[in-house]
């Protein structure tokens, strides 16, 4: 039996571990996720464990509600003390479950706890767990962590003001925005003609046309590029059809939506053709990765949605993510050799063999990877899928282009994430050997593609 | 090397078997079968064997018919010995599959046998079989499996009248039915009126009209829950796609179906929305379950069904399960306070993970798992589609929620699938602790844990 | 930690020893694979290990462009040795992809190197190799690989020259056309008329109407099976829905086709649903194999397309494969007993589970596993997508139906796959004695299972 969560943890053989000690240590390229950049600027202190943990992780919440706790304890006036007994309470009913996994590693990496959390130890551990934080800023975390760059998600209408202080004063850990203009593909959602106006407000740019929306775009995207940004996103409730509307076809679009009128399916998805690829084209010029994330149907529930908003817990998997889709609008940018170093992620894990195929048509020299299905995403982002991501992506893709692991998290304390993803990793190279798949005599490039996986294809791959 | 299907069968680790020590022999609930009531208030007892196993087992002539055994053997005029060697012969080709586990399950839990069983072996297992079958009766078998409570499926035609006199006699295994109106629901089929007719004969009421057959509904509803009705059960082909009809427009659709006239895709869909929506508000004002099943292509070999009729082996796995349609019908249900607990099965394992997102996301105080996946269903309903649902569910919401186990079966035997998934199950949750990603300290939650899903939950979640 | 791929390679327990050493040495049966019958009349032999390996393999092509490696060096004018350097410079950056498998296997059983192939070691084996390759012509690579039958893939308009001329002098590896008219069935693509036109030629007959076409390849699948041929396959994109177009709508189909006029994707559906069905019933008038190849994106970079050709490495997995549509078609069949032998492939592993039912839907005797699912093909050709297709046949139909593995290889080295597959499996079964699940007293079955998939099946099942 091995020990809990020790040092070995999810390394299953000596080779496992080999590999694991040669990247424990390096350094951390989170390429994406949600962390607010004035936070770290102003190096936020934490008022409690609560609010680390149950201040806005709706992925906890989650798994509250899943348990029976009322909502006064997750979301509602429920004081820090009983919100932090009320998730140590369920803990324990969590085996398999990743925030299990993630909780204890926080405790342990980074506030030096390694008691096994329930109802019964919940007190002592909220009083160290405190006592701990009290020592540890936004900042602090981050170095502690050992993370080198942090790359943020943004709006166009953003002003990157904390980036930019953050660059200025040179601090060690690299803040940089991403680029994510959601709210101006998203034609048919409610909310586009004040989206449109405030963006315009914020760039300072008349917006009366879909031409003048794609060129404010440009412009902000410019701006973000000289604020350090290597990387756009693009969250998708599914892959568009691949609609080539003209640019008079797609302004007919822009002119209705900006009136409020209902759009048909097929309109929606024209406009977001043309946009897509206008904007696809422009990221290949500016020579920085493009990322797409679909497959989320999201706010399902809408009685809960008008009570909290967004974000907040009920997400889910969408089982139509037309990822078919992705085949002729990477084709179409790859005739005009526009195609961008791209991302592409499916949070329905059906669709990791044919990701892993669609992306391996589309890459050539001299990029090693150039166009790649990224890691195991939000449900996915635990062992089993995991392990499922790399064992579809390994069969499919030689393992070395792999730029691994992001957290997409909220949460400073997530960094653990890297820490695990590492371990399944080294455990997943390991097993080949152990398993006479791989020769032990070769141990050097299985080291060398644990450290490529790990750091050095993420730097390469944004150049950061 | 371990012992075939010895005690130790399918535990890998001593915690494992530690968990399935504590719950084994903890009574079982079975919440979802086919078995007939009145077999159980009758006593049956079987002629052979072959009656048993291979008198109403489509599963076992699929498998039949898979090796090149003549439909003589199967469901023709062979003799019960001749049928029985017939089985016999193919089970140790079956290596791997789920029948082969649960024949000799049955063999040894209920008669007494632990030898192989194949050709060779076919003529002395089935003399002690006959033998030990002589000693047991309907009842005996349900008492020695340990059963606590039964819930058979129920046409709202059905007069209850053996579920009444088991109630009335007070034997010791409850027997409950559930309310299934397949027939009702499923407009767009032959024999739509036919069954109209038969319900109102039954409930001694005219339909003449949709608002009619709902208030038959209910009343026939009203009646099963007099005779310990505590859940219903819907059996759709796929999930209809939510079409929010008018009860006027649902009308409509109604006087076409009682004319036999064709209805479009999207009519049959919209009645059923609105039939369904209508329904589960009925179940949750009344507090009981509803379990949906959905996923499966019926009667696909129509030259068979001509000769066998349905429930004959043939039924499949369907493609297009149009899982993405419980969102809407949830979300309706929840806008309006009526969504019921609610069990989800699809029978293409492909919806897991989707699915396990789904119920999570209606999930809510004061219930634990209020909504949620059910148990690897039917072709999934073996060891590997068990450890697949079990890791797609622990992963995504609370493992501590499940109600685990249901038999679905026809056959009074197949209690001993209830031992198999309690095996599977303790050796899920006991190789967290092998592999260090559980506390051993904390190992009485995870008898919590293995109790809850064995008993505890199904238990509480029905009210039985 | 065993050994690199030695004799115990894959194999986990010493029941799995003893399963692989009852099959190692059966003959094989390749009942489908793209071989040229030309040059094994010639008895081709190599220039070098580059022609052999890198010569048309555009598995290995693709796994180059996504390691960055430049065309040139692929499929441009480096030279052999270049090329070589370049493959063998990736070779230990594919872990767990196996073309890192097949390669060393290939190597070892055929060219006598041991050898882990890498940038260092490149020189030393391309000499050894280039040494041993000299005395193996396409001949003797079949006599040591021990195949006794190969199955190539013809259209109805080859003239078979070459499987008459080996037939006629007896080779001991007999070589059979199989009969493919993919381009009589793709109404839709761009050259149908050609296509007819090159037909008519090479049958000398005209061919002005669907009827002709029909006719002319009757006659041409007729003279197939007089040079030997067993089997047909159908490559299809996705399954084409069901939509049973009379001969009058074909004809008018054919018609537009032949003017080169657009079809709706419902007359394409129509055409091919009329041709299909007319085909399957000629395979099961003269008792031989349907094929049927479905969920395959071909061709989706057009950039490459227009540079390279088809096959150079671009194909992709299809999400949306239709195979729903397998109902109707299977079923149409069944009602008129036309139903012949078949086996089903689909690119996308999602559908596995699915087509184990559809098949075991439509099996009767005298046919042990008449309709089937076929090896995991493709980018499911590997140990994880074999195991994944293993585990879903044997939970679903009993395994000892399998007619197991084929190469579906452009490459005479790729008997090595059969050696692959024959561990997997006997792994696959030995593990099932190791854990208990299947008795060691019976392991006269377990062998017999082994090589019923090794060898004796697909024997029996082609009738070669």
């Amino acid at each position: 039996m091995k020990k809990f969560m020790d040092e070995k943890f999810l390394l299953n053989s000596p080779t496992a571990e080999r590999l694991y000690d040669a990247i424990a240590d390096m350094p951390i390229v989170d390429y994406h996720c949600h962390l607010d950049a004035s936070e770290i600027y102003n190096d936020k202190h934490f008022s409690s464990i609560t609010e680390v943990w149950l201040g806005g992780d709706h992925y906890k919440w989650r798994a509250m509600r899943n348990m029976g706790v009322e909502e006064r304890l997750i979301t509602g006036d429920g004081d820090d003390y009983e919100k932090f007994v009320a998730w140590a309470t369920i803990m324990p009913y969590m085996a398999g479950h990743p925030l299990y996994h993630f909780s204890h590693l926080e405790l342990r990496k980074y506030l030096g706890i390694d008691t096994p959390l329930n109802e019964r130890t919940a007190r002592a551990v909220y009083e160290e767990a405190n006592a701990a934080l009290k020592e540890l800023g936004a900042r602090k975390i981050l170095e502690k962590a050992g993370v080198e760059a942090v790359v943020t998600t943004n709006d166009p209408a953003e002003n990157l003001a904390y980036h930019a202080r953050l660059m200025k004063e040179n601090f060690r850990v690299k803040v940089l925005p991403a680029f994510r203009p959601d709210k101006a593909v998203n034609v048919e959602k409610a909310g586009f003609s004040e989206y449109v106006s405030s963006l315009s407000k914020a760039a300072g740019a008349e917006i009366k046309t879909f031409a003048d929306l794609k060129r404010v775009l440009r412009e902000r995207l410019q701006f973000f590029i000289a604020n350090g940004c290597k990387a756009t996103d693009h969250g998708l409730d599914y892959m568009p059809s691949f609609v080539p509307f003209s640019d008079a076809e797609a302004e007919e679009v822009f002119r209705k939506a900006m009136s409020a009128m209902p759009l048909t399916a097929r309109e929606a998805d024209g406009y977001k053709t043309n946009l897509l690829l206008f904007l696809a084209t422009e990221y290949a010029d500016r020579d920085i990765v493009m990322e797409i994330h679909f497959g989320c149907k999201r706010n399902p529930n809408s009685a809960m949605f008008a009570k909290l908003g967004a974000d907040t817990g009920f997400d889910c998997i969408a089982g139509n993510t037309n990822a078919d889709a992705l085949y002729p609008f990477f084709d179409a940018l790859e005739r005009t050799d526009s195609l961008p170093r791209t991302l592409v992620f499916s949070l329905n894990p059906n669709d990791n063999d044919e990701l892993v195929t669609v992306c391996g048509a589309f890459n050539k020299a001299p990029y090693k990877g150039k166009v790649q299905q990224g890691s195991a995403w939000w449900f996915n982002d635990n062992k089993p899928g995991m392990e499922r991501q790399l064992t579809a992506y390994a069969a499919g893709i030689p393992i070395d282009t792999f730029i691994g692991m992001l957290t997409d998290s909220r949460s400073l304390l997530s960094y653990a994430r890297h820490d695990y993803f590492r371990r399944i990793f080294a455990d997943f190279l390991g097993s080949l050997v152990e398993n006479g798949e791989y020769p032990e005599s070769d141990i050097e490039y299985l080291e060398k593609i644990a450290k490529d996986v790990a750091y050095n294809n993420v730097k390469a791959y944004f150049g950061i």
